[in-house]
């Protein structure tokens, strides 16, 4: 019985997120229903993360067991073909049959979109959190730089986080602004539950001026969830990619 | 009573383009239908060009006499609040009385997106068009080149067309590629119906190594449209900007 490693790419506007949940369609329902359908039997996959509703993905990481052997092809092609347009199928390899998708990941990648113009945009409106007033990137970018290592990061977890150690290792957090739009990439070992939405909510207040460069290491070292910023919205966050030890991964 | 220009972003997917039409829903209507709201007087505007079913545009350029002063932050605010969350206005200015923004244009420019994978993107599915053969860039640049500068360019304009002259000046056809999209920039002083979506649908037979690089410049000098490829889809196409002399239309 192959198991397979499948990338995937999704517009998550439509869905209650990765997750299957009772109040609304998930990522996962729509890819297990095609799986199933392609292979003709009961399919159950598991992610490298929970992406949130409307959290977009560019290289989401499932595994499944194969109850038969297909072409790759079977997969990046027929499957595709069988997802609605906003979900398709980037990658597929044979993986170990021991490969865990989150167990297994040596680290995440994260994109965040700011639309920063005075005026609304709407080519960027599901992919881009718009603030209106002008931020200030040098200085969310200096307030960043306290959070790179490892870190408690229990002050940028949801309320509702369940994850039993809230120690995790940021690798990178840069902050591009090119014209009107402003890009945070933020790539780690592993992510508490809104964790990037929380940093990110909380870089921007000090970009607004609402709070000086300092007072995110602050936050970082209150472990205080109440201390940290807003959570930005989930429209502006892209799951970029997720990365495996060779071979099994890829 | 002042005469306005309104620069226009729109996400054009659900739209019949930018004119009214009968079978649809169009850009203008909208436009007008917010203008009317907010100046509670019938309002008919003029736009620098028509776009097409499913064409975007970061800015368009319409204009319209308003039967009462208003703040331009009346525009650039209020009216956008009225519009739909795929329409907005992203500059507003007020011109001379004889302001025209089709014939008073000195050039435009237009951006056209090609997603170039084996697989379908769901996040590009609205903006690019997707072809998942590797195409040849550097052939369809070398092809390109012929058609800079003056020259009737029947052979590019749609079979219903109805430009009293065909003569254009093409300024700028450049053509990028970063990682698995290719970007055309094509800047002229006008354009014929469809020209375009035909001169990147033409130069696409090239990528595809369906056709010779010398095959485009045979094409320009057949002035025949039956001579030119495909008309490349319009969701791949997005109206950048409309340039005027200054002071009138600045």
């Amino acid at each position: 019985m192959p198991r397979l490693k499948l990338t995937l790419e999704y517009d998550g506007t439509a869905y209650v997120g990765w997750q299957r949940q009772l109040n609304g369609l998930s990522v996962q329902e729509v890819v297990e229903r095609a799986l199933e359908e392609l292979l003709d039997a009961p399919i159950a996959t598991e992610a490298a993360g929970r992406t949130d509703a409307g959290v977009h993905a560019l290289g989401q990481v499932v595994a499944f067991d194969a109850p038969r052997v297909l072409p790759l092809t079977a997969y990046l092609r027929g499957l595709s073909a069988l997802l609605p347009p906003d979900v398709s199928v980037v990658g597929a390899v044979e993986v170990a049959e021991d490969f865990d998708p989150r167990r297994d990941s040596l680290g995440k990648r994260y994109r965040y979109l700011i639309s920063n113009r005075p005026v609304r945009s709407p080519l960027r409106r599901h992919t881009h959190w718009e603030l209106f007033a002008p931020l200030d990137v040098a200085a969310m970018d200096e307030a960043a730089r306290p959070l790179l290592g490892t870190h408690d990061f229990s002050a940028f977890r949801a309320a509702n986080c369940e994850a039993p150690t809230t120690l995790r290792t940021l690798r990178e957090l840069s902050i591009l602004s090119a014209l009107d739009v402003i890009q945070f990439d933020v790539e780690g070992t592993a992510f508490l539950k809104h964790m990037v939405r929380n940093l990110v909510g909380t870089l921007v207040e000090v970009g607004r001026g609402r709070r000086p460069v300092a007072w995110v290491a602050e936050v970082l070292a209150s472990r205080d969830r109440t201390q940290a910023g807003p959570t930005a919205p989930p429209h502006g966050l892209v799951l970029v990619d997720v990365r495996y030890r060779k071979p099994e991964g890829q």
